[in-house]
């Protein structure tokens, strides 16, 4: 990863048009291709302003690492009335691309969700090329960048349902953007959270259970990643309740931020 | 659905080429586009033993519903040592595409995987509407066809594990096809489970905890299902141990069979 060069890729779309672009400064410049398949760099230069941002990859699997902060696990077991149980190995789980928006779109929260209606703050790896049993070591080699996730849950749901379907699943639960970055390191990541402009969190990204490397490179044991495929690292802290109005955001040092509104269901 | 003609769609490989085509007694007629995007008929004519066959579709969401079937339910529990908890409500899990195989596509045992490796046949919907809230009653427009899924398990992973990634989700745990078919009743299908040619299930399709017009509907309540998605609606009855060179047959009434061989991993 440390010897890539930072850029900075979104996917957009711009009167109905939809492709992968790069972001410099204020501006997006048009490739054609995509930054996982090949590429061409076009002669236009967009104001970034002027495009509508798309999640930066619909993935062919949505892997979801859950857990993996010790903090958070206490939090969300007294919340849900259960002992906290702390992994102790590095299992990955699924997320669901009908609940993938953009950043800058409207979190909707149904009209049956209770008050305890969250998010969570992600470091995410998007994925540039196909492995299997790759080592720890050479598990980051895998990585083409990194971007941001919001794995909003409900928690009466969570602890109510036998499956993730509607607490984590539900559209619009997963924000993911607002682009993606080649060349970082994440071990001196810091995650912000901010509710309304307020900061609610701040923790050292790196501070997991099991880091990136070891849960690639446990996942590729049995599974073959592949590109474009994404992988969401879990969440540190303690969650305040959103609600229609509030405005989230998440940033991950160098990154970016990633924002949304919460609306109520129509 | 009655209302459809039945057709039979596969997408398949020949000479580098991908296309989806349509299956007529043994000739596969290639088509421009999708069933799903809309499609115009070629010329050509192809045996269908020239081709090879592909997963007749990569979904954007793999839904699965896992236990829908009391008698299985039953089963599986005294299998990993756990009281039978049947479903009182149709929530919908998930499975991960890098699993997924084709009909033909050999079924790879891992080294470590012990003799609790087993299959489960199941019936699939692929879907060619976007739906929303859509009511039990419209519920099956939304489907374009039915396929065949096999959901292969390792038993002790999925006892021991907090996650289902190795023991359903393991590179080749999820053969699906050989191809979809338009125009069906699933409430008058059987599916016929053999193992190296001996008859080992046989169970009514129909005979669900929640039928599949109650799983889409429900799902609908809260995530959007999308032309291309699949629903699997999980299997029946006592399963048996697959070990290397073994040939597992799913057949389900009108659809056809999906076969696969089990081989060990290298």
């Amino acid at each position: 990863m440390s010897t890539q060069a930072i850029m900075k890729w979104c996917r957009f779309e711009l009167a109905g048009k939809t492709a992968y672009g790069i972001v410099e400064d204020d501006s997006v410049v048009p490739v054609r291709g995509t930054p996982f398949a090949g590429y061409e760099r076009s002669a236009e230069r967009l104001h970034l302003g002027s495009v509508r941002l798309l999640v930066p990859v619909v993935p062919g699997t949505f892997f979801c690492a859950g857990l993996n902060y010790a903090g958070h696990i206490r939090e969300v077991a007294a919340k849900i009335g259960e002992s906290p149980n702390l992994p102790t190995r590095a299992e990955i789980g699924y997320r669901a691309n009908n609940a993938l928006i953009a950043h800058g779109e409207d979190i909707v929260k149904p009209h049956d969700a209770t008050d305890q209606f969250q998010y969570e703050g992600e470091l995410v790896a998007v994925f540039g090329k196909k492995v299997r049993r790759v080592s720890p070591e050479q598990a980051l080699d895998s990585v083409l960048g990194w971007t941001i996730g919001n794995d909003v849950s409900e928690r009466s749901w969570q602890k109510s349902d036998r499956t993730f379907f509607r607490s984590k699943n539900s559209d619009t639960f997963k924000p993911m953007g607002p682009w993606f970055v080649t060349g970082l390191d994440y071990r001196s990541m810091r995650t912000i959270i901010r509710l309304n402009g307020k900061q609610v969190d701040s923790f050292n990204t790196a501070d997991m259970i099991f880091r990136p490397e070891v849960f690639i490179s446990e996942t590729s044991r049995y599974c073959t990643i592949s590109p474009g495929d994404v992988m969401w690292f879990g969440t540190e802290g303690k969650q305040e309740n959103m609600k229609p109005g509030d405005v989230i955001e998440i940033e991950i040092t160098g990154i970016g931020v990633l924002r949304n509104q919460v609306v109520a269901e129509a």
